[in-house]
């Protein structure tokens, strides 16, 4: 009776034998019985010439709904490959906002002759002038707009005759002759009124709306803070240009997410799927950042060459270097991705910035304490003589406090210079650690055992 | 004419006048200008006493939202200073999975006395029973349900008369006698259907649900990929049990990613927002982690004691310890959050090992080629002898290269025995391959060098 996600593996290996024989029909059956974004998956699997020759087969809905659902680049790459004719239909069929994210990731050339035999032409041109990470880009066109005067009764009949075909129905937004955005009513209170209600009296005068040009970024947090379906776009005079639905909220969120959790891993992010980027893009994607903690780490060596006395005079010195680094970096790392997140979440600004170095003062002088102590004892089980055990036990605590700092400041300081805090992600704080703590562990050493 | 969110600074010092005051009325009045999550951001800046206080007096639908919208220890904080009326009557006001949330939070004893008072009481002791981390736990009961017998028409004036107050009515699901879920209709259907269409013909009859033990992130990746406003809730015997809204599905999309990055930084994710979380709590939350990675990381020190002689012979070997290993550090961070990250997704899987596995060797000897030559001429300009700055190269391509492959195999491994590949977290695997690279470090300055 009801249904779950069903296993793709085995609908695709059906679908493989059906193309092998030559059964088209089979296949498109196989395909249509599945939804959307399982389409999509299994599509996805298929080499490229009989993804070309399939989806024209298709019912034009399921068509658009799977070039909706493939990843930009694959859908961009399929609709190259298709007759223009084609395209426009399945391009007709979609969503305007997903229609404008295809034709912009095809050569220009080519989108101009798509849109010339395209029905709905006018609906997706005006889209294509906003850059995809504006709220502008990720807008579609409102299919309906009601005016004041109209009762609810009137909004109802209305509704009916267009009968739009797409969810953006749940808020309906109200306009004045200029076009310009005057309120908001949803479904349910339009159902609920008594019939003869003017919309002015139902309507919600007070709408949280976001400027065509805002980034995504924004419209995705207001639309989280305040629980909203759809947000409406407008332009510099207030007129209404589009909503953002609430499938683009979950879709910006996991972006913001993935390009972040890259950031902290030192990889500049991927701008698409892991199984789809390729070799060389990643290798770029990631060679600048460890160049660069590279070239950063070296000061380590610096470090370490200007206490060459020291390091042959006692050469277990050099036993307890990654260990003390290693900590002071994962100490770093603890409190740079707290605030990090915070920072992401919106929890915490750079007003906070004092408040939030007396927390982690006082949280590192606790963790710094325990590791002292431990590595004091560590040390001596590796028969250590009594001052060198000081010495790391004193240097674990005070590289402890050390991280902490630079690991909270860092961050806060990069959002107020209005860089990314992920940027100065985990790894670059813990190469700056690395050197830093080695300087304080050797100065330690020299202090306490008289090098 | 349209409205902006508004700076909160502004109103919550006009607040603190009217305290200041006694003017509890335009306190009241300020607070109720605002919106709920600006309401509750407020408040949580107020002081204790001043929140007991202002809340009874603020109308009971603003107190309902304040209190769903604080974070859990907060809410539980103030649920516990209210009186047992005053803190039913605003439950009662609540959605119910939001004062099961609340009520869940305060200590047992007193739960059931508010419980004893509430008159909403049916509606929210089941939902008591599920544990948080479950679909249960974040599902609402179902303010309305249709029959199949119904018609279009006889299904909008049951919604009308019953005027629900939530936005839960944009899916409207099917139960049969037996309370079992068979079908779904959006609002938009029931709308657009002329009148006399039996329910039986608009509904899908293939709905995706989720069992109320399963953990919160199935049910948000359903809601995700297939793009629903609300989800249905079953038992056993596939009764509707509750719906889980478009709300909880952001909330579970930031929370599982706040905890996969702090798993990332090597620490138990807080469980609370960032300001919120006590020292003692942040302290407890971070040294597990960072002892566990010193005593992981102690095995450097095993291996650096183990090529003493080495060491002895050419200090210099020195210098370039925390450069290799800091390098090899990064370049598994790197692998390893991407594929943290793309499992989270649902990107790739444990199949994809292989293939993974390929990908992130071929882009490693790239990267590794790199930073060999480069490491090499880096040694050479430190004055170090040829065989030595050919040890440092060597050494820089194979650790990168193995820090790819551990990179890789672990999350995927990891994710396969479920555990979650987060917590195989990039520090964590910084300091395996510490300890290993050390080891390639050695063998290869042992074969060039002839220490």
């Amino acid at each position: 009776m009801s249904h779950q996600p069903v296993d793709i593996d085995t609908i695709l290996a059906q679908v493989r034998v059906a193309l092998a024989a030559g059964e088209w029909d089979r296949a498109v059956a196989l395909i249509e019985s599945l939804r959307p974004p399982d389409q999509a998956d299994l599509f996805g699997e298929l080499p490229p010439e009989e993804q070309v020759a399939l989806l024209p087969r298709l019912d034009v809905e399921d068509s658009a709904a799977i070039l909706a659902e493939l990843e930009d680049s694959e859908a961009a790459e399929l609709a190259l490959r298709l007759d223009t004719e084609d395209l426009a239909r399945i391009l007709d069929e979609m969503e305007p906002d997903e229609a404008a994210d295809v034709l912009g990731d095809i050569p220009p050339a080519q989108a101009v002759q798509v849109l010339s035999v395209m029905e709905e032409a006018d609906e997706v041109e005006p889209l294509l002038a906003h850059p995809d990470e504006t709220a502008g880009g990720l807008m579609t066109r409102p299919t309906i707009t009601l005016r004041q005067e109209m009762t609810a009764e009137e909004a109802i009949a209305y509704l009916r005759r267009i009968a739009p075909d797409s969810e953006t129905v749940y808020y309906l937004f109200v306009v004045d002759e200029e076009g310009r955005l005057v309120g908001v009513v949803s479904l349910r209170q339009l159902i609920v009124a008594s019939p003869t209600t003017p919309i002015r009296d139902i309507m919600d005068p007070e709408v949280i709306h976001v400027h065509a040009g805002a980034d995504q970024e924004e419209a995705a947090r207001l639309m989280s803070r305040y629980g909203l379906l759809a947000l409406p776009v407008v332009d510099d005079d207030e007129r209404l240009l589009g909503i953002i639905t609430h499938d683009d909220l979950v879709a910006v969120l996991e972006d913001e997410a993935t390009e972040d959790f890259q950031r902290l891993g030192a990889s500049e992010p991927l701008d698409e799927p892991y199984l789809d980027t390729p070799i060389m893009k990643m290798f770029r994607k990631r060679v600048g950042w460890l160049l660069l903690l590279f070239v950063a780490e070296t000061f380590t060596g610096t470090v370490l060459r200007h206490f060459e006395h020291e390091l042959s005079e006692a050469v277990a010195l050099a036993f307890f270097v990654p260990l003390l680094i290693g900590t002071g970096g994962n100490a770093g790392s603890q409190v740079a991705s707290a605030i990090i997140r915070s920072l992401a979440l919106g929890e915490v600004t750079f007003r906070h910035i004092l408040l939030l170095m007396w927390r982690e003062i006082r949280t590192a002088l606790l963790l710094g304490a325990a590791m002292g102590v431990i590595g004091f004892f560590r040390a001596l089980t590796w028969h250590s003589p009594a001052n060198l055990a000081y010495t790391v036990g004193v240097s674990l605590c005070a590289i402890v406090l050390w991280a902490a700092i630079i690991g909270s400041a860092m961050p806060l300081i990069a959002s107020r210079l209005r860089i990314d805090p992920a940027v100065i992600s985990a790894p670059a704080l813990t190469t700056l650690v690395d050197a830093t703590g080695l300087l304080i562990y050797f100065l330690i050493a020299r202090a306490i055992m008289g090098l």
